[in-house]
């Protein structure tokens, strides 16, 4: 059944009930940081900053070791109906963006990824039948190890007849690093007023707002093979593997340029950006173009300016606020790693907000919950 | 529709055919090892010997980083039976089994767990809807992470619907760790023939075999509440938590005896005793008290003890290489962590085999490829 086109599309209709995980969340979250003391008896301590944040962070004397598990999500739905639909396998593509999940959100706390390990958990045996799937997904999960510079450890390939749906597998990663030397942590107590944003461009959906993309498609006159622009599927720009950030996070480093937070920018889509949990005004004056696929989404969804950038990343995958005086060496050392960007705005005292003064938007305290 | 209960049920029976998912293991193992290199341009080096072992290990100067992610399999399917049958949330048991697999995996390689991640990926948000399930999930892990004494750093709950079956979950945990001091690397450096084989005793099924376990509930006149003995039904026999074996690592660093290899019981059963990649012959003169719900299994699958054996742990979940003279402080150790062991045999010159006197079965090199 089509909804009727200029019906606007919210995240909960494409079927992701946060209320109903939320509570869990939060009794999770407060388990998990009773576990904390635990470290003092092997003669380590959390880095408490690093809860709520995107990965963990523990000081073991020399330097601090991070780690993460992170989940693809949805997006493997896409690849299977494409592959129905091109007779092509998109699993190197979905290699990457796993990986990307759990670098990206590693790097943010300056963390050096070093070793990632698969967790490949196939509906059944079958799965890994199809050969051409099955390497494509090795190659691109090796092909983006070696972008990351990190070592593939192992990892598991159960299948789980019964509990992943049969045809389907469901891919994490989780990612181990260290933050060397440690003043590279960057969990933002370095951040001040006057500090610069600079947004790195997405490389399109990424692997974050898939739910609603995919539920978008019955409203798309020729589904996935609706055109986003000429030459362009819908399913194909979908499928553009997520940008790895560590090559830019590592160049920065090795430049010596001190990164005083990040934030990827996944979930929430720009909301991400009043991640750090200080008091700062975040003034937008500057927005990176949005790819293609992303303003057809918002168009096709209806949604206001408000609702995608608040959702999807709207061509920023990942922000990186520095001192104002790096800010245009930032943007070189990404270029220089492939990565375009723009310094996007500034931080500046103030109520905590974000105001994208091009788009007249903002949001306050309340548009981020993630603690 | 029963099989007739006079004919053995296999470990391919029960629905998963490793010869499907073996070709791309191998692909991946290939792709992995290449990626190794990387550390170098990170002023580390891969411990080599860790590649076909139980967890990845890397050197990264002061010690050994040790990383993993492992999935719990379909023990899940089984609390949600039981569920059915008799309204209990068995979800603090499984939280502690997911744990288990791997930081009982983590140590084999000499390494004190730090940090614990949460993987739990449901089949859409209402699996968190059911409060109790939930909050048992949670404080199963929190309890599990308490045994252990590692630090819950966070994880990763996603809503994956068309992924992950409706109603169903599915679990795994990431485990980051350390060997430290750099001696304590057990990975079978120092394994020599005169060395005693301490196994340490399991609670039950474990997290392995469940699939055939599961096939067996068929069989049964009264399926999952059916009687192992007396008032233990089936299914509560079967979830049993994992025993988790990191305490007496851990007691044993503290204590100074030296683990020479160590091996992690799961899948392939007690042919995971032949693991080390030397040449060795493993003479096991005593074998444990065998669990009430997996002897009931080998019976009622019609397993002999080479099928058996082969296949389940029965009653060994864990196993400690140790030079002769420290067997019997390692058995007093790990009962004083309330864990029952038994000094089972001795490593010995001669040809790669597992020699179980007790049972008359032997197991030659080609019992189990794991590399």
């Amino acid at each position: 059944m089509q909804a009727p086109a200029n019906t606007p599309l919210s995240y909960e209709q494409s079927g992701v009930v946060y209320d109903l995980i939320d509570p869990l969340k939060v009794a999770a979250q407060r388990a998990a940081a009773a576990t904390a003391p635990h470290l003092a008896g092997h003669g380590f301590t959390e880095v408490k900053a690093s809860r709520g944040e995107s990965a963990y962070v523990v000081d073991v004397g020399p330097f601090y070791l991070a780690s993460i598990v992170e989940c693809l999500g949805s997006k493997a739905l896409v690849a299977d109906e494409m592959q129905k639909l091109t007779g092509r396998s998109y699993y190197s593509a979905i290699a990457q963006d796993t990986i990307a999940m759990a670098v990206n959100d590693l790097i943010t706390v300056g963390a050096t990824p070093l070793v990632v390990q698969a967790y490949w958990a196939a509906g059944g045996s079958d799965w890994f039948g199809d050969a051409e799937r099955a390497q494509a997904l090795v190659a691109g999960w090796k092909a983006a190890c070696d972008t990351c510079r990190v070592a593939w450890g192992g990892g598991e390939t159960p299948a789980l007849a019964g509990i992943v749906e049969s045809g389907r597998i469901d891919l994490a990663a989780s990612c181990t690093g260290i933050v060397n030397p440690k003043q590279r942590l960057s969990l933002g107590d370095e951040l001040a007023a006057g500090d610069a944003i600079v947004l790195l461009a997405s490389s399109g959906i990424h692997a974050n707002g898939l739910s609603l993309a995919r539920k978008l498609v019955e409203r798309l006159p020729e589904g996935y093979l609706t055109e986003v622009e000429p030459g362009l599927a819908y399913g194909d720009a979908l499928l553009a593997p997520t940008t790895l950030y560590s090559p830019v996070t590592e160049a920065l480093a090795a430049a010596g340029v001190r990164v005083h937070y990040a934030a990827n920018v996944t979930g929430h889509g720009w909301r991400k950006l009043l991640r750090h949990p200080g008091t700062f005004t975040y003034r937008i004056t500057a927005v990176p173009k949005v790819p293609p696929v992303l303003a057809f989404i918002q168009r096709h969804a209806g949604q206001d300016d408000a609702e995608a950038y608040g959702t999807l990343n709207m061509g920023a995958g990942f922000a990186l606020y520095v001192a104002a005086a790096d800010a245009e060496r930032t943007v070189e050392i990404a270029r220089a790693q492939g990565i375009e960007a723009i310094v996007a705005g500034r931080v500046e005292a103030g109520p905590k907000r974000l105001v994208v003064e091009p788009l007249g938007i903002e949001w306050g305290d309340d548009a981020l919950q993630l603690r």
